[in-house]
């Protein structure tokens, strides 16, 4: 009946699709240099206090991500990441395929701290034998559902200032980051603690976007090129401008998260109440519940579609749900009482 | 007052983007393994007459060149291209980046030949010290707006067959290429004469999107596992197919490219009769006269938008321009207008 | 007074030498094609019993685990390997610059097992979203001096046929594991076990050189093209032909490991008979006691050079100790003498 | 019965091969920081004149292309090279192997102008869509045996100033070039002009080794971190410095390269002597005299070894000469007498 497989399931926000619809026969130039991703830009700087920045805009995740590593890092320089993190696993080597390393460490909750990304320095000697990690990266919300603290986030910062480190923040999910309980960053605070970050639009009510934001003392004159190069300027550059416009204006962008999470949190406490077990606390727009198998496939059987993140034993399964901006609150509840029935 | 800058200044065309706000809340599986894709996959392999063709879906040409390269080629494999073709000079590299190099050849026409690709080989001893020449990459309609008769690309075929190389064919402008004056390629013909080829869907109604089929002996399995590591597969996948299975309806692409090439037939007939003439003869939606640089300078202050492609002396230059889909007929015929005033 | 820093400190043994200087002024083709290059693959495949192996000769270790990779793997394929991995850790990301991934997953003992091999597979669910493992990297002797034993390459081999796995030994230190203490594997083990695997000469006697054995179902037929790209083909091949030949007539290069591995175990049984632990039982040219600090500096004052592996706690190191072909009996019993003298 | 093949047909000077001999068992640390190649190091400071450059040593040419190039270019810079440059066509896309596209250009004489370099940025716009051509490639002696004069390369040197180029030669045959009738060259000069170059070793009396020379403005700090990305940096690095200790002691570099230029001119002149023509003018050790088909295969029948460059007409091959420090005058005498006798 429904899905919480993921956050991309369906197309855009209507104010988004109507934007598109409204500006279809404008011309514009090509390539990103268009008056609607200047306007979205301009919004973005605003909103992130960070006048200087340069603002980029990629069709997606893994595309941001290797672009970004590749413009930043020198041949001998690597990645530092949590092992669950999106670049580790889950982008075929993408960040290999550039030429760059990845070194992992493992993280119980999703997070890198200061004393894991100084776990990793310690296992290299500084000398031209080995590769000289050079970049943190970190996603916010995490692939787990978790999210940073102002306070760790900033331990970061200076974690990365001591050792010359960048420190790149994944948005993809970042909106339901900054509106999930417990949240304490703001857009200022991300463009003043990061190098660069992005927001992510796929996954927040863009038919596809992420708006990277470069406000760190990073190689920048050349970020165009590394894009180019990647495929990773979209020719009708102005697509992107115009939805992240659309997300940015009147707040519309928090307002999605923020139903997004609400939803998700009615998820976690209507699950919570059945008696079925969170084995990592999320506040976010996923969801890790502990089921049991048969439940699992009852609720198969009755059409709800989501991923199996693993099994945790014989007879019970981990599951994920999601819920996105275009979750229906019925859905929500059909779910809850579908799996009550179960018991 | 009117661009003729390029044919993907504008966004999709109407019924291209009826079809997404009609399917907006359609939850779809993402990455492109969603029904939209397989429709729009299924109506591809039936209008190619091409039952066991691959169809995957890309944002863009860049991408879906690199791509492409990259899977099919060993790293010692290179790449035979006009000098004039889009991946030896407007890709920044993109192929090389990959690893692979791109062998050139000049073509006073922008289209390559038997001969041409043996002269390439030629310069090729199949020894260790020098790359194996093993894909020739063509455009169609060219850089320059010409395009390939049957007998031409049916002769490339052979020489491809003769000497082991796989024909690779970049449909950026596929549409203009196929409804142009002189034409004698359809799909069937193409899928059947190349090893890979795409149809260009951002330049011929589509938001965006190249539909690539592969009919040919090459390495396929693993096609999707090169397209996430480059960051080339679209979260909502759906996107893609949905735009195909519109532009593939009741022949809208066709239909698209036929008005582009009438309307740019009409500004080389109406410049050719004002005295103008084009070094390079095309049928397609890019032509390229000669003016005089007062004429071009008198255009540019009336506003009207265009490439210069180069200058051809002292006192005229060469311009690029280039209609589409969404060019109405009055901005030709005005554009006519103004240019007879200048004389 | 000695240095046991490493196994290459000195040059090489006076045979090699000597062929070298008998033949210098003999003309052969260059790039490994001479009859020198031809004599000692044909000496190789004898004692390997592989007669449709292919030898390749390349100049080092890192080059050749770097080309062995990049010309079996295909883009988005990766290597699986112990942390401690020489390709991991000690080779700048040499594989990641052609590409790759490296999985890694830790081991007590720096061995894979089976388990430790299904354990990085499982990491890896198959899609196009991630890797595909497909070459496990082993190295014997290890990094850490231990040894597999012919019942453990049996059980990795079967590993690798049951997942489609190649199975690659760097054999950098061959002829000391071969030549070890409780080693049961043979040459003609090593080829019929592994896909690839090589005889290390830079650290065995040569001045420098390693023979790689690829006796697998691996692609082959374009070795040699993915050595010149990376600049592995040497211009005077004949030179790694040459030692190859002189280190395997008459058991040489067998000799020379074993004198290695004699010293030491003298080393070994010396030191532990003062009393002082070995974390790693190891019976190969590396040695790794933990000394107090206070020792450690005694002997620096000495003379003494070798490495610091890692502090164990506040007041003691562990140290390397390495002998090779070239070291004097004197030098072990002068070490042991002066280690005596600090207590 | 002898090979005019190339200059790395046999081992090394006698006094080389001493060097190795007389220090064979000296026990240094590895990877090039030892005190011969200090030693070696600061022999070529001194002789260059220039204190302040690094200096690197690499075990062969096409390494240190490749190093280099990928050390001093960013993803999207790329080299500028003659059509027949080394690394354009005889090292299997090494350097696009690294990710950088290789512009070439054609040139009679196998050296690169002003006019030739500005031609290639003249088909560069400066944009996002093109790679950035950043470092231009010469070599000297040219791979069809010229030489560049001091005023070229000035030239060259000022092009390269005026557009913010690097400049790099390939000195794979420097002490020919240096020692050659006409040359105008010293290393001084060579290490003012260029920002980096090499002197070659391999082709000039040593058995393998190149000398690589940075004294421009460069990135300098991480290339030894480049060169162990590449396995470009031999364990023993003492055999490289030794040998460039002996080449560089009382001039014998320069006078084995002497040697093989007199004996090419001795060639070159009884070969003109007998009437047949040289369409390129070389004063270095190749030469490429075109003889008619009859007469190289009667000289082959001789026993003559030595390389086709081309077939110039049905019944006229080009081929191509080398000498080298290792050429005895008999044979140069012998293969002119035979010579003689064909016709």
């Amino acid at each position: 009946m429904y899905s919480f497989r993921n956050d991309y399931s369906e197309g855009a926000h209507p104010r988004v699709l109507q934007a598109l619809i409204d500006t279809n026969l404008e011309q514009t130039c090509g390539y990103g240099l268009d008056p609607r991703c200047q306007t979205a830009a301009d919004l973005i700087r605003r909103l992130c206090r960070a006048p200087d920045a340069d603002i980029h805009f990629l069709v997606g995740g893994t595309q941001a991500n290797l672009v970004t590593v590749d413009a930043l890092l020198q041949s001998y320089e690597a990645v530092i990441a949590a092992s669950t993190g999106h670049v580790s696993v889950h982008e075929t080597g993408a960040i290999e395929a550039t030429g760059h390393k990845v070194c992992t460490v493992d993280t119980p909750d999703g997070k890198l701290t200061p004393a894991l990304v100084e776990s990793v320095l310690a296992g290299h000697n500084g000398s031209e034998h080995m590769v000289s990690p050079r970049l943190v990266y970190v996603s916010d919300t995490t692939e787990i559902g978790t999210i940073y603290t102002k306070a760790e986030l900033t331990a970061l910062r200076c974690c990365c200032d001591a050792h010359g480190l960048y420190l790149f923040l994944d948005g993809a999910r970042l909106g339901s980051a900054l509106t999930a309980e417990g949240n304490g960053l703001s857009l200022p605070d991300l463009a003043a603690l990061t190098d660069v970050f992005y927001l992510g639009g796929t996954k927040n009510g863009a038919l596809f976007g992420e708006a990277l934001v470069i406000n760190g003392a990073v190689p920048r004159s050349h970020f165009r090129w590394h894009m180019k190069q990647r495929g990773a300027i979209l020719a009708k550059g102005r697509l992107l401008g115009l939805q992240f416009q659309a997300l940015l204006t009147d707040g519309l962008y928090f307002e999605l998260a923020r139903h997004a999470n609400q939803l998700a949190l009615r998820l976690r406490d209507g699950i919570a109440a059945l008696g079925y077990p969170f084995p990592v606390e999320s506040s976010t727009n996923q969801q890790f519940p502990v089921l049991p198998n048969s439940v699992v496939e009852h609720l198969e059987a009755k059409g709800y579609a989501f991923e199996i993140d693993r099994p945790v034993d014989d007879s019970h399964t981990c599951i994920r749900l999601v819920t996105s901006w275009a979750t229906p609150e019925a859905a929500v509840e059909a779910f809850l009482k579908d799996l009550a029935s179960c018991q």
